[in-house]
């Protein structure tokens, strides 16, 4: 049973770590998980990134322990009760999980054995297909674009709206988009404005949250769906 | 004796493509040039492209081939006068200057034989040490995001200065390139906000247009330069 929540951003607008998910979060890691194990691989300062995180889920209910201090990562992720990846930089985190010798170890934990799985920004990039579609800037290169496809589509994480005040002549994100639907065989990529995430429950993905998400397919025209659309048919 | 212009945007708002830097183009040019090679690569319609190149190069006097109508790119390199790598996407025009075998030709040609080397967005960040900070999607995976190396350090071409009303929380530009920076021995990116180029011209360095550049280095304040800065510096 494949259980995700892929949260497009961690700190809303003025906002508090987490505090916009925090329900969502609370509903998702049911009575039986006790410890997170958090993995912070997307910042520089892990120390740091791991005190926040632990202070949230602290608040939440749960321990937190993060993955940077285990002596051997593989054997922490297949200790885990629930797995919590955090945003950054998604090219970094990328490359570490496979430094470190997790991804195929994540894949098994939620995909065979059920462990839950959060991700948020970068977090969620790596859960999908491929981080095709990550906005970041490509400050290191990981061996391959390939993540840990949890899902087969691709995730665009703080989805931004075309800005029509704007004189800034770089490509706007559906633009961005596009391009990448150009390639043949190129997944739907599920635009996540900030505020939304999207659960998954084994063959059932529900939008939640408070903002719409935007649908990308190849020769197609982009949808929008509102939190409690079902989204199922991604998964297929 | 190495010459490039390498410009931060083909076309400012409201503008015609290539309108704001056609003087530079043209003085980059000497008498000496007849026919511009184009290198289309960064965008999937070449032949568009190549059209819309091919009329802005020949109201400033110049004929226009484009590399994607030749039977052999390296060759065409080979007997190149000049070189225009136009903008679009830096992973697609990377992947494909590597997949058509013409990144040492061109470097060959600009390193070694002096031929004059424009570059406009995409085309900026490839002529560069990396493509590590780019803006764009990383739509495809070229094999290595080493670029041309025609200078030792990176340039982010459209700098954007931080939004002070802007709710979204996605990474600043600035926040992108310190992240960047937090890696040993990254070099220094210039930032070339829209509207702005730099000339180098063997061991001297320029900044021409109407807009001021922004320069980060690792463990260093970032520094303004404005249109007429010597910036020669970076080149050593
Ligand atoms: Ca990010
Ligand atoms: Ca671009």
């Amino acid at each position: 049973m494949r259980r995700l929540l892929l949260i497009s951003n961690s700190t809303l607008h003025g906002g508090v770590y987490l505090d916009h998910c925090k329900d969502q979060i609370k509903n998702f890691l049911t009575g039986k998980v006790k410890t997170v194990l958090f993995v912070p691989y997307a910042l520089q300062d892990r120390d740091g990134y791991a005190d926040m995180a632990k202070k949230a889920f602290n608040e939440m209910g749960y321990e937190l322990e993060s993955i940077h201090k285990q002596e051997s990562p593989p054997e922490a992720v297949r200790n885990a009760e629930a797995i919590f990846v955090g945003g950054g930089n998604t090219f970094r985190l990328l490359k570490t999980l496979y430094d470190e010798k997790v991804v195929e170890e994540i894949r098994k934990r939620v995909l065979q054995d059920g462990v839950p799985y959060i991700g948020s920004s970068a977090g969620t990039n790596v859960a999908t297909a491929s981080i095709n579609t990550t906005n970041d800037m490509p400050i290191v290169n990981p061996p391959t674009f390939k993540a840990l496809g949890l899902v087969s589509f691709n995730i665009n994480p703080h989805y931004l709206d075309p800005d029509p005040n704007s004189k800034h002549m770089g490509e706007t994100r559906e633009a961005r988009i596009k391009q990448f639907h150009e390639y043949d065989d190129s997944p739907p990529v599920l635009g996540l404005r900030e505020g939304c995430m999207l659960l998954v429950e084994d063959n059932k993905a529900t939008l939640h949250g408070r903002t719409d998400a935007r649908l990308f397919e190849r020769n197609k025209e982009p949808k929008e769906f509102s939190p409690g659309a079902d989204l199922s048919f991604l998964l297929s």
